[in-house]
């Protein structure tokens, strides 16, 4: 039976909704193996699905598990999601600026799994930030200040998370279907009602092409729709980092840099759009009426002043936000102009500098990461600091010319 | 590294024989899990392979393990191979016929795994027969009656063996360039000069279309060419059962009679063709003079006089092969012409009456299994018998429209 529906999705078939239950939550319960799955999965990745394939498959992740009931907030919930980048630090940014528009914020996210941490990890980097809130907490504080970040209390969509990992081992990650029901499964179980989400392409994005990213974000939008969840797209490039620092401790500083306006840049301009979408959506207000609103509470400290707010809340300390590392620098080997930083590779150094985990067990160094210290187009002289690592590793190694390409 | 290995295949590029040479032996050694290997068949299954990639698999799995040295025979050595089908008892008949015409016969045979025996098994359910042989006793035989069947005393092709049993349960044996590559690496690590294969097509079989066998054969003939090991094939329908038995102790006495010349029609046929190349290639003389040889020796008892020799040479006693066991029958449930018996159904039914095995642990009953009463076209009246059914179990199950299609 199991075996026949693989062969029928080897050979292109479509699959029905009963096929696909039998195979996926047979693998929840253990009675589909590891092995069978990969197969099944890789069928998908090379022979894709159809739509309704595509409706079936996340509906049956959100099945899996629970699904969060927010109706305790009177107000249309607004959810963000990223696809998953080098130095993306957005969230920090755009939830206090969206609820500092009075559309509230309650996020549950994961902790990070690759080259640098999750939301949750770069939160918990700030002393004594509480990341496990209880369901009461998180009531109070989304009625008292409208914002709230907690790590995912309820078992959402745990299929999907099976999944995910085997994809992750089996290069079976790069299916556009498969990424479409991982994302709206886990948005629609975590209570959203509308959904922005940041489509990253690029050499450091899971996503490599234009196409594919534009495949995506119809596909996100047709799965909304079929759920009556209204959801909207940004695609963003992904061949440099975003932002100059890569690491927790350090992309929570630079984080707050943004929200004092004192930074410019893709990182700003990304953060914006996402808020304007959110607030647009929250508020149904037109984009040009709500992008207003953000930059006028960007650039007059409301957004900071949310931030700030919600750290406290939570426990957090800012003052007491400092990195303890030693410091190496990564100096030009020549003069020239930098032509381009390579975000896959710094994610890859910071990862080796102890800035993300491999394994669900493995310990982050919040203090670790990479900043980088030239824009694209400056002019370099040899022996100038291109980045400042830090890190607890002595003597750590890199590849100059994988990461900073200087014509 | 493995998972750019399976991502490149997954993206239908070729691969080199270092990259297929780090994955497959990196499975053999354990470092690549069932999981990631599935994931990989799956992409050849449906991105199929290059010739160069056949070639440089079967390579592999050929140095995985031992290759058998028959240089002891001053002689050509002719191997005969059959992708399985229901009730294939050729070898029984096709080994001691050519034998019989002085081309000498070594065949080192694994047991069966599905629906029933092979070969091994069936020649194990003659009482005393002896299938491990040593090699000072099959060196001895060979010389003295020219022909030895026994069960594989070396490792032949190991990373095969282990590729086949993950394949057999991920729904990835339906891929041509897997199979060819299996059977020859078997076939050449076994020591063969020349091989005949009976490719079989049809519902009781792996291949089910002509076009597959084709492709199949052009396949076997390439990589016996690749290693100057002259190939010839035999496309044979496997819609139906072979002879009227299926079921260990029931082919090897069918066997029998059509060695004593009593059964005509398709067994017989397809055993002289296979004999004929094979006499053919061993004597390197045309197909015409080998047919005449094959024939006379079937006609005059020469055939048959060979197969006791060699029964009786490894200890086996014909005297004694009996059927034991309780018999049931299939009746026709209304009255026609018999217009289709099915393989794959009547293979199914074998097992479930005892004679085959799930697993490698499973005890056969040689005893078990069916005998056809009826030919394809026969008139038959409700009530007829249709089968005998040969079993320790008491009322076995079958599903008579399944089975016989009556109109």
């Amino acid at each position: 039976m199991i075996l026949d529906i693989i062969n029928k999705k080897a050979n292109n078939y479509e699959l029905t909704k009963e096929e696909l239950e039998t195979i996926f939550m047979g693998y929840l319960k253990d009675e589909v193996k590891d092995y069978q799955m990969s197969a099944f999965l890789m069928a998908i990745c090379i022979n894709d699905m159809s739509d309704s394939e595509i409706f079936a498959l996340t509906d049956i992740f959100i099945r899996s598990g629970e699904v969060l009931d927010l109706s305790f907030i009177d107000a249309i919930k607004v959810d963000k999601h990223s696809t998953g980048g080098v130095g993306d630090k957005t969230t920090l940014i755009v939830a206090p600026l969206v609820a500092s528009c009075n559309v509230p914020i309650i996020k549950m996210s994961g902790r990070g799994l690759g080259y640098t941490g999750g939301t949750i990890d770069k939160l918990e980097s700030i002393p004594g930030f509480k990341v496990d809130l209880t369901e009461e907490e998180i009531k109070r504080q989304a009625k008292e200040i409208g914002i709230v970040i907690t790590s995912q209390t309820k078992d959402l969509a745990p299929l999907d998370k099976k999944v995910y990992a085997l994809r992750d081992v089996t290069a079976t990650t790069n299916s556009i279907p498969l990424i479409a029901s991982s994302i709206m499964s886990k948005k629609i179980a975590g209570g959203a009602d509308k959904i922005v989400i940041d489509i990253k392409v690029g050499n450091g994005a899971l996503i490599k092409t234009e196409q594919e990213a534009e495949r995506l974000s119809s596909l996100l939008i047709k799965i909304g729709s079929y759920y009556q969840k209204e959801v909207r797209t940004v695609i963003s490039n992904m061949d440099r980092p975003l932002g100059h620092s890569i690491g927790n401790k350090l992309e929570v500083l630079e984080a707050i840099e943004v929200l004092k306006n004192k930074e410019k840049g893709h990182l700003l301009e990304l953060s914006i759009d996402l808020a304007t979408k959110m607030v647009s959506m929250g508020k149904e207000i037109i984009e040009s009426d709500a992008k207003k609103e953000v930059i006028e509470n960007l650039e007059t400290g409301k957004a900071l002043n949310k931030f700030i707010e919600f750290v406290k809340y939570q426990g957090g300390d800012l003052e007491s936000l400092t990195i303890e590392s030693k410091v190496y620098n990564i100096k030009a080997n020549k003069s020239g102009v930098l032509k381009d930083i390579n975000a896959l590779s710094i994610a890859k150094l910071s990862e080796s500098l102890g800035a993300g985990r491999k394994n669900k067990e493995d310990n982050i160094d919040y203090n670790a990461g990479v900043v980088i210290k030239k824009e694209i187009g400056d002019e370099v002289k040899e022996g100038d600091i291109l980045a400042n690592l830090y890190t607890n590793i002595d003597n750590p190694k890199f590849n100059l010319e994988k990461i900073f390409e200087i014509s």
